[in-house]
């Protein structure tokens, strides 16, 4: 089990939470219950009532709780049973609510010690909250594999010359040694190429129609623990000064099991930021890429993997990994450390104190 | 392995067994095939062929017996080998056969020890013979999950309150002592409300517009080893003497696998026996509701328990569960005395005497 | 693992390897790639780049080298890496290459000890390269269930009397005792029926309109290990000369997975070897056959097996299993034999040298 318990992870886009509904998600292979109270405030409880382990989520929201669709046990955002059409409320009859927080259009849950459950514990993706909404666009898809071979998919961005050449791949990454940079438990990769050919997409940006057009550009990844990733790119005419309003992305991995992967995705923009069509084309272009690109690939390496710890293959790395195993390595410790902390209390007990939204 | 093999089990309906053909079940995860022979004598014999284990049920009958459609051997009603195309039939040539009984329009098959396979073993539901074909219909459904899970559905009616509250459902049940009886190894669980708020169903079933009108009713279940169920049902006017010509339903709870069951009910009814348009009213939302309200929720059930054992999940229970959880303990205890008995012989031996219909 | 290492696979037929691409099989477990290189010569490479992990195939193949789509490294045909856009190219950086062979119209690939990879082990079915392309026709279906199992249905060839009582069996074979002869560790299989009744099949070829028309016939099976079989049937009017111009089929089994099975078959003849009209309707006929009649049967036997063994199981065997019980027996001991072998390298070793096209 390679999961970072005491993590934030994103369960879901706030925009995939019904309005007086329930969005269900397993995340570190515990099943998880999204949903707001009467006051809009967000709530994220264990998705297994206590009586007979029917789902919540498959009951219905009511004023706020959550009935169970099996025996009508009710259930508030604290996991307190709330009402028992039954008899009384033993103290038994409670599931365990997580610590959750809004923020950059996302949900994020706690599914670790909630007393480590802090604030400053989040990715900074603050840029989201400074992008138009018409400049925004989210998405999501749910993939088979390991979650850590999806962020070393992001880690080593040279893939982009080799699996999607006709996008975002134009040669110039590979050329271009990257600065990796560590503060803390965060990790940049940064490429910097300079009068490089461009990509398909670059050229398409810059309105590009001389064949032997060069451009300079920054791609840039900063990856948080334990899968969050934010992704700068940026391109101009080679000599020109590069601009400081390309896209701004972000890429999250949270694990569903040991063996499928929920991945968001969304991507602003410092550009044309009212234009909606260009936002609607930019979405369509990753989903495609997305899906027919990364995801085969990855589900095909996990396959071959067949369950087999990553390290004990001996991958022959190169060069280019430098990034993505200072990742590997950081994340296996801050794990390592979670286990043998004394006070671990994971899984978190049912006792958990009600959760204020952000 | 939470099976009772000394016990009849359902393997079906008699109109699913072809006139002139074989039906294969899966029972307590034994491959059976079900025939006639020339005279019309019901039989079952271990679905697989001892020369090179082909389902049997593949093959062909002729004249009674049923033959393998791999190599030509054949096999009467008894699973002795009565022709061998290639050779002599040596003794080793034969399959198991399991006792058999015909009755209440069902088939039914003991794969335990067949010196106990007696007709008293068999339920009590000569209220079917009672019943004229025109008010009689059967339906059946597989579905994922330990049969126990589908057995406790039906002994906590509660739920049609909160599962079923378009059709069966009222609050009736929920706002109702049960009264719990046992009767040997048999357990009934009865509620009487009186002066209630009727159901959608109990609305039509009585022609009522007045939304304040009140019904008393009786919903009983009957219970038999392993997980043979009867459902009495009948509502009247609050006041008006009770009527006791309702609906009398099977539910019947077949292990196909650890985790999955054959589920087989039918519905008679002492009222308008002649009207086959409500015969097929009955049979239409019967399924409806058992697909999509009980089985989606008993599949999901089963599979956030994992293939865990219920009690080591400790569920928390509640006075609804009493009826339920004495079933479980009886049937836990029968399990138990099965597996000690002495002179225990399972699985059968295949020198299984023939087997005569009931 | 009942696979024999030290022996040619078909990985497929020549015309399933696209001229400027890659075919991708799992043999004996192993993932392979095959593909031609610049001078059009075959070869076979473990299809998993050592630095990910990703399959070979998924990437393109350029000027007779496999690039990878995820990051770009090339690999020739002798596993060794020749080209890496990110550094230099460390010894590690090379995959298995293993030995192949073409003939037969097919492709065969040695996933054993290369030392031992020689042309004489391959079996003889020289009546191929004898035949017009006009009278040659292959097929592939992919089936469930160990490959031995697929061998059986082959070599007891009764079955075709009660599996294929439309087009292949007319009772004759049954009748007939077959001889069994062994060459070393070969083994065939012959029944010569004489003035027996017609198949629907070799009544079509004589043009039989007579229903008590007699004939005289030959079908022989010759085993060579692991799972080769070559099929020879010929047919005459009773009392005639026999003809030696029938039909000559090719049957291979290359197990995929222990529980998976490549089956490929292909037949050629001698009469009336221009008429492409027979060709097709036999390759028609062949599919459906194997389609609808035997896999079903196969597969579902492999499901009552359930993974047992096959001995543990005690089949009842008859006279009829002769054959296919020898090489069962012939095939175990080639196997416990490799498997002892002081010498043995299995799974080979990375440092395969360059391997020629037959």
């Amino acid at each position: 089990m390679d999961f970072l318990f005491n993590s934030w992870q994103l369960a879901g886009w706030a925009s995939e939470l019904p309005e007086h509904g329930v969005l269900a998600r397993r995340l570190l292979d515990v099943p998880v219950a999204l949903f707001r109270d009467a006051k809009g405030m967000l709530h994220a409880i264990h998705d297994r009532c206590p009586h007979r382990f029917a789902p919540l989520s498959m009951g219905r929201l009511e004023e706020g709780r959550l009935i169970c669709g099996y025996h009508g046990l009710a259930f508030d955002g604290t996991g307190t049973c709330v009402d028992n059409p039954h008899g009384p409320i033993v103290s038994a009859l409670c599931v365990t609510s997580y610590p959750v927080r809004e923020g950059y259009k996302g949900l994020w849950v706690w599914l670790g010690d909630p007393a480590l459950a802090q604030d400053a514990a989040l990715p900074d993706f603050s840029f989201v909250d400074a992008t138009p909404d018409t400049a925004f666009s989210a998405g999501y898809i749910h993939g088979e594999g390991n979650y850590q071979l999806y962020v070393d998919n992001l880690l080593d961005l040279t893939h982009v010359d080799y699996m999607h050449p006709t996008s975002l791949g134009g040669g110039s990454i590979t050329r271009t040694k990257p600065i990796v940079e560590q503060d803390g438990d965060r990790i940049a990769i940064k490429w910097h190429p300079r009068n490089e050919v461009p990509s398909p997409i670059q050229r398409g940006l810059l309105g590009l129609t001389d064949p032997d057009a060069r451009v300079d550009s920054r791609t840039e990844v900063y990856w948080s623990p334990p899968s969050a990733i934010a992704l700068i790119t940026a391109v101009a005419p080679a000599g020109a000064p590069r601009p400081d309003d390309g896209a701004r992305a972000i890429h999250i991995l949270t694990p569903e099991t040991a063996n499928t992967t929920h991945y968001f995705f969304a991507t602003t923009r410092g550009f044309d930021v009212e234009n909606l069509e260009v936002t609607r084309q930019i979405a369509t272009a990753r989903m495609e890429v997305f899906n027919t690109e990364d995801r085969p690939m990855i589900v095909a390496q996990s396959r071959l993997m067949a369950g087999q710890d990553f390290w004990a293959m001996k991958p022959v790395l190169l060069p280019i990994d430098n990034g993505a195993v200072r990742v590997r390595r950081k994340l296996e410790q801050l794990i390592a450390q979670e286990r043998k902390a004394p006070d671990a209390s994971l899984p978190a007990a049912p006792e958990v104190e009600a959760t204020a939204e952000a």
